[in-house]
């Protein structure tokens, strides 16, 4: 069985603290609106697809509570990280059911199992994109952990594994919060996927010598053009497949899509404390009076992205817009909260 | 003063711990050939021209031991790394002195001063490509503890400095071995050149920002068509810098300059130990069954490159044959040793 990064139990929502992996699995148990705010601000669970069912959780919680009207619950919560798109859905998904008086640990519920059903349909969809690959290459995590169960990226590479077990994947270690080694190695080697975790800066070598077939990551947000925010170095992967042919694909569930941003260049980039570059474990790796500077996202332009791996299919930018459409349900707009 | 990599002292060559910077600096004491052979095999020195520099004094401290003839412990030294052109050049202009029964101390000391010198005119060459250049991006460390004194990519910044107080460097961290925030950042803290650390993952956001004027990096080996070897991750960012119109440079001493080597693709790329990518300060940050690949060095065609600035002038791909071929002493070339 697949990790799952969160799950409810009875009266709380319990989910693995992704900042002890690999070393130590410590399951949080969150009774509060607050305390969810808390674990998506501090990264104790991160991933666009995860925060935004945590968030949905968090929304059934303030309700338990019965201190917070649904407006002001929302705004919390949309107030913990600026980037990603699926928040906002999550958010919104459970407040607009509590408004119109359903349950809403039943809205996030079905939430959470739409997410879930969406990762596994990226699976079967992407899974023959890899089908002649030896050797793919994905950035940060895009998995389980990133997404409840199944993954974005990662899910085409377990379904593809399943088939092809030689099937070899380079883990880019994701600098500064190392979410390649520590949360990505964790997962495939969990399920014995073969791979190897490489200095981001190593990419391009790989790429460049052959030994990169493909390579697919999850995305933050995506906007109406087919522009992709993603972890930081996603864009330099991006231009250097294209460089090498490689092709380059992008594994989102819809609650990442955006079509009430044109391009990428209005999506808001989260910049994170400069200690997170300066310090590892406590100990300094700057002199003192250096200074950092600390962007969690990049962009990456549409023209560098073969394909969107989508849960109804394999799309071009050219068809994000109309296919988003087709399946998005609203959302909190950070314009509007 | 800017700092010095290592020196002389009267019967044993002194220099700086690079491993423990910048927390601590430790002054290693080296006598024997054996001790300078390890210093540059565990990195305690590291740099293309230092370690030329350091190899040359092994030479002379071979000499002093009695019980080396030339070629055997020229084969010694010449057996620690693979990558950098200098450690053979330096070596070289040593056991030819040795074999023409001159000083080798005297020698090691001459090959010293010729790479300082190289470097301050590098610095005085390069620093008109900085005169309206507000913030210029460096990988690794090119600087004094690279090369002895000065840098190479780094002595053209020092030389701006001076003259353009608010020049503005971006330093890459550069994984695995953070050559750039324990480093790079040190010198130019010491020295009070305004600066920021960034994960080597952001370095192509705040290139696409337009928030990078040029990049200028050292070099490991030049190939004779001016293909460069060069720090892992020096690749990613010429691509990056290209796809972004941006000026590249490599800065470099002669004795990097390979005339032997007919393109990069000859160049043996050293690969390291998996574990400077899966330990932190002794924590395992990745799973225990977790493998790894470790690349020291890429190599970054002539077609991304700018300029090669050298002490002699900033030269072109085309030029780099005819000009390292004026400037270069023969040096002992993995293929002889």
């Amino acid at each position: 069985m697949h990790v799952r990064a969160l799950w409810w139990s009875g009266d709380r929502l319990d989910l693995i603290d992704q900042r002890d992996l690999p070393g130590r699995t410590r399951v949080l148990h969150l009774r509060h609106l607050r305390e969810v705010a808390e674990a998506i601000r501090s990264m104790a669970v991160r991933g666009a697809p995860a925060i935004g069912v945590t968030a949905a959780y968090g929304m059934a919680l303030a309700h338990r509570e019965g201190s917070f009207r649904p407006e002001r619950a929302a705004r919390l919560l949309a107030a913990t990280r600026p980037t990603a798109r699926d928040l906002f859905v999550g958010i919104e998904w459970v407040r607009s059911a509590w408004v119109r008086g359903e349950d809403p640990l039943a809205s996030a519920d079905s939430y959470r199992r739409k997410i879930v059903e969406e990762c596994h349909a990226i699976g079967v969809v992407g899974a023959p994109r890899l089908r002649n690959v030896e050797r793919v290459l994905t950035h940060c995590n895009a998995g389980a952990l990133a997404t409840v169960e199944w993954g974005t990226a990662l899910a085409p590479i377990r379904v593809a594994h399943e088939k092809n077990p030689d099937l070899f994947v380079w883990v880019d270690e994701t600098r500064p919060w190392l979410q390649g080694s520590r949360l990505t190695a964790w997962e495939l080697a969990r399920e014995r996927i073969d791979h190897a975790v490489i200095a981001d800066n190593a990419a391009g070598l790989f790429m460049n010598r052959g030994e990169v077939d493909t390579v697919v990551v999850g995305a933050d947000r995506i906007a109406r053009n087919g522009d992709v925010a993603n972890k930081i170095g996603t864009y330099e992967k991006a231009v250097l497949a294209k460089e090498n042919g490689i092709p380059f694909y992008v594994a989102a569930p819809w609650s990442t899509f955006d079509v009430g941003m044109a391009t990428g260049s209005g999506i808001p980039v989260e910049e994170r404390r400069p200690e997170e570059v300066l310090t590892w474990a406590g100990i300094r790796v700057a002199p003192r009076t250096s200074h950092a500077r600390n962007p969690a996202f990049d962009v990456t332009p549409a023209r560098f992205i073969r394909g969107y791996i989508t849960p109804d299919g394999v799309i071009r930018a050219a068809e994000v817009a109309s296919a988003a459409r087709r399946h998005l349900r609203p959302a909190v707009g950070q314009t509007t909260i």
